[in-house]
């Protein structure tokens, strides 16, 4: 088992990644401690997983208050509703604020969970059990929670601390290879923005990865993780650095916001970011067209789209882009790549440029 | 003007009382320096004063984008729904991360201005103009925010602190007789937890309060405002004594879930709540039967109901209490009086001596 720890002073955090966690839970009992316990998960995720999860709680304190709740499973259920099933569970059986809540599913579970946690008696306990790739190596690390509103992706949220997280990648047997293929979006993503070793090695063992290699995946998860909350610590709350962990997120949240969320996966979304981003970063004179490619090949290696859906149109995506935490006085800050491992945060870029990457980006 | 600083490390702000403050916003440009800025009032207070803070802010930035959400006015408006007005008004007119929130109202206004600014892209900044009694010496001070569920008051919400808050004494003026005197429960409340002086003033001056006087008015706001911020600076999550806040809440809370929220104001279920807690505080040995006539006639000078409401029994109230974010490990905690100005937090009080209490508070 790995473990480190996410630096965030007196919200500081550990992560632990294995093979087989969920099988001896009772071994992270001091994170587990407390007499009510909800358990939220999804329709995917429940019948696989939420006995074993259960058993071991009960394990641990057979007079714990034990409860699950299970979501549909969706983007497009990252709402409101979705949030409020929470919020009655807890209620109805009278949690108290020493409860613990654990996320166990994907990212959408993982900020459904935290965001109540966040907000339930104005803050009670979580840990993150992630179970797709996607939440493993991203949402996981860095406390952001929160809801979509129908004008725009995460609007509404909160940044708070889970108390632990614990990465089993047994988990990731069952996961669906276009879920999987969707997370390797956000590990491509940490290579390109500060890591340029980490993205040959990923080039190197694209196949070992795609036939889930228990090693590969571990690496992976881990060196995705430690990036992050290298830069999460220095930025919790995104006033600077923390931003550049948005490559291809601003393009990609046009892309889910345009099609109603749920079509693509997030990670489907990023992918085409990235590649309008890396579009965009040739045309300013920084990629080279070897760099653009290799990125390319890379992302139709993972399996992942690299051109924005058939349905939108330039002027439709630039609309969408309008709308997100990234605008600041009227202008959207761009994460463009200066090299493969070096992104950067660029708040002059001129629409008809940005127009331009966006029309190489479609069929 | 009197102002004094609420301590609480890097997120302390201060607090402005004054005689007049509304016609000199543009004195506090420092607070409302931003590009944007969006006042959540109601529909009483709009017709009022929203033109002026319009107006001051025009003022201030000519440039300013400056709009307005208009809410239903009262508590049983307290909820998601409402909530989504600002969050929609947020959305339509591209509010940004550096936007400023004006809650210029009451405490309902407060507390969801104040949530929308926790939760909105994960926090922006806000700024209280609180315009009733209650609001100025309670709910402006130590960043309670939230809203109402159907099972159970303020269960949904953030502790998130306001960058100022402006105290106006003159938009008392227009205050109906009610909700002043709602706010006056509050106001005795702090004598009664830790300020006997403040107590015995009040009990002496109770007329020029209810004449409005300009000075006793400043007082009371500065002495309430000062008590509260010197418990909150200690324990801004109220993992100990922020506790003693809540003397006649969790009994008041009972009155207000039974009754769907609206019927009885917030302060008028406090006061009720106060007279539960002072019975049964004099049923344990503690108070006597003088000081608890005191507490009765200083609550009935103020105009403050001191039974519990007609339509509610015993029982009803007990199972009530039971949802209230002060139960831990299936226990309320009662904030009892040891004394006139000493509160303490009681976690083993049988239900029969509760019962017997709220017995005798009913007609």
């Amino acid at each position: 088992m790995k473990s480190f720890i996410v630096d965030l002073a007196e919200r500081s955090y550990p992560i632990y990644i294995g093979k087989g966690l969920l099988d001896c839970l009772h071994e992270f009992d001091i994170w587990l401690a407390t007499t009510q316990v909800l358990i939220v998960t999804n329709t995917t995720i429940a019948p696989i997983y939420l006995d074993r999860v259960t058993e071991a709680m009960k394990l641990l304190n057979g007079d714990m208050q034990i409860h699950a709740v299970i979501l549909p499973d969706g983007e497009q259920y990252k709402n409101w509703v979705t949030l409020n099933l929470i919020y009655d569970a807890l209620l109805h059986y009278k949690y108290e604020r020493g409860c613990l809540l654990i996320a166990l599913g994907g990212g959408v579970v993982g900020d459904m969970a935290g965001f109540a946690a966040a907000t339930y008696q104005r803050g009670v306990s979580f840990i993150q059990i992630p179970t797709t790739l996607l939440s493993q190596v991203d949402s996981s690390v860095g406390g952001k929670t929160g809801i979509n509103h129908p004008m725009g992706k995460n609007m509404i949220g909160a940044f708070y601390q889970p108390k632990s997280v614990i990465i089993d990648i047994n988990t990731l047997a069952t996961l669906p290879d276009r879920e999987f293929s969707a997370g390797l979006a956000e590990v491509i993503k940490y290579g390109l923005i500060n890591d340029t070793d980490f993205f040959c090695w990923i080039e190197r063992n694209m196949q070992a990865l795609l036939l889930r290699q228990p090693d590969a995946l571990i690496y992976i998860i881990e060196r995705s993780c430690l990036n992050k909350s290298l830069i999460v610590s220095s930025d919790e709350r995104e006033a600077g650095k923390r931003a550049l962990l948005n490559l291809g997120h601003t393009f990609g949240h046009a892309i889910e916001s345009h099609q109603g969320y749920g079509k693509w996966l997030h990670g489907e979304a990023v992918a085409a970011g990235i590649m309008v981003a890396s579009r965009l970063s040739h045309q300013l004179g920084w990629l080279n067209a070897e760099q653009l490619l290799r990125i390319r090949n890379l992302l139709e290696c993972a399996r992942l789209p690299v051109l924005i859906p058939h349905d939108m149109n330039p002027m439709d995506f630039y609309e969408k882009m309008q709308v997100d935490k990234k605008v600041v006085n009227g202008k959207i800050r761009y994460i463009l790549l200066k090299n493969i491992g070096e992104a950067t945060i660029e708040n002059n870029i001129s629409r008809d440029d940005v127009i331009t990457a966006i029309n190489h980006c479609c069929l």
